[in-house]
């Protein structure tokens, strides 16, 4: 089942996605928000299966073309995002570049941090940023939204709940993280904005590609139209989706509708690129002395896609350009 | 206006509370959770405050007894949670228990971590936790409530965005901080719950105690009926509440309902006592060179309070105590 949320007010309105991203269907008769459909899971997933089924098959009144541009996030805002830093090849990389080392216990434990989940963006909305020299970069990512999840649940128990799997550009700004990682308290204005595919998918969709803890597809990110990386997001995950669930989880519950971050998709060697600026940059210094990609300028469109073995887009794409934002007087 | 939840699925049901939190109405009809009022503010905000006025004068058809252990936290779940640590003589205090020195931009760039918001827990509900072996601690603090809030608001516009303020129990396990804060992506396990007390209370209800940025009242804490301590909250707080909305907002946007915690209250020298065991024991490590106060065991009981001049509580207390937790298996 494929679902996403059209822009209306704080929550947006649920839809129901055709398998192949051309149709949709409002799902308001089952649940009005995609939250709602989440706090009632078991009750509701029945019949939007149910619609989903009808959709796929065109026996569905009311059916409409699916516009991207007409979605937010599928879910506007939520109560929970823990975003990894599973790809450890990704944070080994950075360490080189900067010509620190990587700490033993990186391997083992997984690298966590809470984002800002009142304001996820849509596929087609506007990076506003205030200045360029903030260092504006993507980062493509996988991310789970998993149901309520009880305090001390094992990885092994985690990958039950696991409901809805879709990408996001975790949008950072590279040159205000140095002063933040330094007070340790984590991130916070670096980590501004995060953007969703207009769609989520429930697990089965996925069908081989999903294999109850990682993805093994290609996650591809564009700049301005050229290809920046497509590296596996099931190769050298260190950390699988319910081990970062069970870490979450480890001294509290998660609440349904909890967002659940790879952190940027990296694959030992790069061969087949980045999934972030940071990333082209980092291995420009260890080749070169110094990065010589720049971050993102205002006008640049970043777009970040997966793609199943025939070629069709799963989630749909995100395609958004950055902006500059003028603060309040 | 006093405002609160009562334990009632996920969002509980808003209630109104009179000044003197003896009395309550239901605001069902106005807005059926906190949420929904704050999503609505100025719209809603009228239409509680008549029926706060009728309740204070006894004229209010439908009211009940008040009673703390019927309510959840007034937003049993939020979208956003920024917790400071603006009470920088606390962690001036830390650093030099374990001989470090503090960095000299603490005293200018705010301390702000992103703590979990989808489970915020009543004042009377238990604090779980697995293994007293963590170092379970309480932490005494003011919190606000904003509205939205537009990315690069300065402090002088933040402080209109102030809507409602209470306290808060930042429960922490010790013992996981320095592990979780030598990764440098901030607090995770190691925040567990937070609860509060159980009214909210607009900024007018404080009447001189509040000048628009701070709350110049003691902040009791209790542990088994000791009184640990009781620091003015208005006092050495280095980083007041528009400042820490300004910071949070400085590259996105605050959507309505964001917590913003003060962190422990704490007054330079500690000569009215801590508002953490965690400080207690740094002073005992000054002292003495190591602690003798232990954290908190299973069975222990934390009271926190604010009282007015006239000595009545002004949101009612969070009362709870620690119990052991066991995972599902």
């Amino acid at each position: 089942m494929k679902l996403a949320s059209l822009k209306s007010g704080r929550d947006g309105k649920l839809i129901v996605v055709s398998r192949d991203l051309s149709r949709a269907v409002s799902a308001e008769t089952i649940a009005p928000t995609l939250q709602a459909a989440l706090d009632d899971w078991a009750a509701k997933e029945p019949a939007l299966v149910a619609l989903y089924n009808d959709l796929n098959a065109g026996n569905c009144n009311g059916a409409f073309d699916f516009i991207p541009e007409d979605c937010a996030a599928p879910l506007p805002r939520a109560y929970h995002w823990a975003d990894g830093s599973a790809y450890v090849t990704h944070v080994e990389l950075v360490r080189k570049a900067r010509g620190a080392e990587l700490p033993e216990s990186f391997w083992t434990d997984p690298l966590i941090y809470m984002g800002a989940s009142d304001a996820f963006i849509g596929p087609r909305d506007d990076i506003e940023v205030e200045s360029e020299d903030w260092g504006i970069d993507f980062e493509a990512e996988v991310v789970v939204i998993t149901d309520d999840v009880p305090a001390g649940t094992s990885p092994e128990l985690a990958r039950n709940h696991i409901r809805l799997i879709g990408l996001v550009n975790d949008v950072s700004l590279r040159n205000l993280i140095p002063a933040e990682l330094g007070k340790q308290f984590g991130f916070y204005q670096s980590k501004p904005w995060t953007s969703f595919t207009p769609v989520l998918a429930t697990p089965d969709e996925l069908g081989d590609a999903w294999d109850g803890a990682k993805l093994h597809l290609p996650l591809r990110a564009t700049l301005n139209g050229e290809l920046i990386g497509a590296p596996n997001a099931g190769v050298d995950m260190t950390f699988d989706f319910p081990t970062l669930i069970a870490h979450c989880a480890k001294s509290r519950a998660l609440m349904t509708g909890t967002v659940i971050g790879s952190g940027t998709v990296s694959n030992v060697g790069s061969e087949a690129g980045s999934c972030c600026l940071a990333e082209v940059r980092c291995l420009e210094t260890i080749a070169n002395g110094s990065p010589s990609t720049p971050f993102m300028s205002f006008g640049d469109r970043v777009e970040i896609d997966m793609l199943d073995d025939a070629g069709n887009s799963i989630f749909g794409n995100i395609d958004q350009r950055v902006v500059q934002y003028t603060p309040p007087q």
